[in-house]
């Protein structure tokens, strides 16, 4: 018996999430059909993370035990010929049998896509959101200052979480900006005038937290939130204090590390 | 009667090219269709390129005449409530009833994008082209500076071309590189080791010569073609002697000027 972990990227657009649900298609159901079709093993895998309805991984962490005589570092490629094209294995290896991806200290870290432009652009309409405000991302950057540290963030966690403590820690927070223009070098072919990234990393984080400090950092940049305020907002501990909730699709999980 | 030219962006995935086609979805359908519902004028734009099933396009350049007394400016905002969501216009001005896209000089921007990695990049599947052989970008730029200026091109023009003149000029021609890592900012998600941007600017191209281009620069990049060998096989004026076409998914119609 071995325990495998698998690092995963797909595009969420067509899945409900990660986690396993009752009669809907999941990143979790298709790995495990995979893992069946290729060791007739019946297995659930366990996963470090847990994304919703519409939004996107770069490195998603799951682990399975299995008695299958192919080489964990051969198991991404197996796994791959079995998955439909949204989502892709890209890495497999052995690890300790008392490994559990959800206790061990981690550093996750977070991507959110923001493209700023008249109109939508088609090209990006499935992995960013589009808004036609232009946005400061001076304010924005000078707001996630404010964001780093241990704090409790209760404001900026949706109802519903099942997490008894709020405190977390964020290791980093910062915007960066992407001028498209025709003479700069566009990779992803946007019409519009920003394409914005806004990154977060820390030790974890709550329910709908990075959608939601994504949501308030583009009241900021619109002018509507003081920079300074996102302390106040986060010392009043109360979800109504910070900004909307960020639609999923602009949310990439970026990657996860073992600390 | 009003002249009024339409730039506009689309994801290539479900359209069976730019060109009306009996029976297809096409771009110029979606586009006539969207100025028949707003205006109630039947209407066959002219466009300035042609692009084939799968190819990408950020600035697509149409025009078509209209009694309509909605302001030129205001077109795109229109139409764009009559638009499926993978076509986008972005631009709509007046321009003389003389003006003709295809019978100005004007300057036509490319991009090709490649992923490369060990396996491919879910979020990037229908807008880069996948390899896992490694590619040496300094080669390809060597190769690319062989490309650059008036040329007959014969050799990177696809077998059934109505083109006369195989003689075609290019301005210039780059391959631009993105490395992907837990440290350097990521725009897109990419779990690949590199994405490769390849932009190519010319006076216009002959059928599929930026994918032919493309083609040869892969093969310039995993070391089966040499860098000073292009210019061999631009003065062979034989398609046989370049690399394969590039498959279509990676292209992207970038821009458009008028000079």
């Amino acid at each position: 018996m071995k325990r495998i972990l698998l690092r995963t990227s797909y595009d969420g657009t067509l899945f409900h999430g990660s986690a396993l649900q009752p009669g809907k298609r999941t990143v979790e159901l298709e790995i495990n059909n995979a893992i069946k079709s290729l060791t007739g093993e019946d297995i659930s895998v366990i996963s470090a993370s847990r994304t919703d309805t519409g939004v996107h991984a770069r490195d998603f962490v799951s682990v399975f035990d299995s008695e299958s005589p192919i080489p964990p570092d051969r198991f991404y490629k197996a796994l791959n010929t079995r998955l439909p094209e949204d989502i892709r294995v890209w890495d497999s290896k052995e690890v300790s049998p008392s490994f559990h991806p959800r206790r061990v200290d981690s550093k996750k870290t977070y991507e959110y896509h923001i493209s700023v432009g008249r109109t939508e652009d088609p090209l990006s309409r499935n992995h960013a959101f589009w808004t036609d405000y232009d946005l400061d991302i001076s304010l924005m950057n000078l707001a996630c200052s404010n964001i780093v540290g241990e704090h409790d963030f209760t404001s900026f966690c949706a109802a519903g979480s099942q997490s008894v403590s709020k405190v977390r820690t964020v290791y980093s927070a910062k915007v960066y900006e992407a001028e498209d223009g025709k003479d700069s070098l566009s990779y992803t072919g946007y019409v519009n005038k920003k394409y914005i990234t806004v990154r977060v990393c820390g030790s974890g984080f709550l329910y709908n937290m990075v959608r939601i400090i994504a949501g308030t950092l583009i009241e900021v940049g619109r002018g509507k939130i003081a920079p300074h305020a996102l302390k106040d907002i986060i010392d009043g501990r109360d979800r109504s204090l910070a900004g909307p909730t960020a639609p999923p699709h602009g949310l990439l999980l970026y990657s996860y590390d073992m600390i």
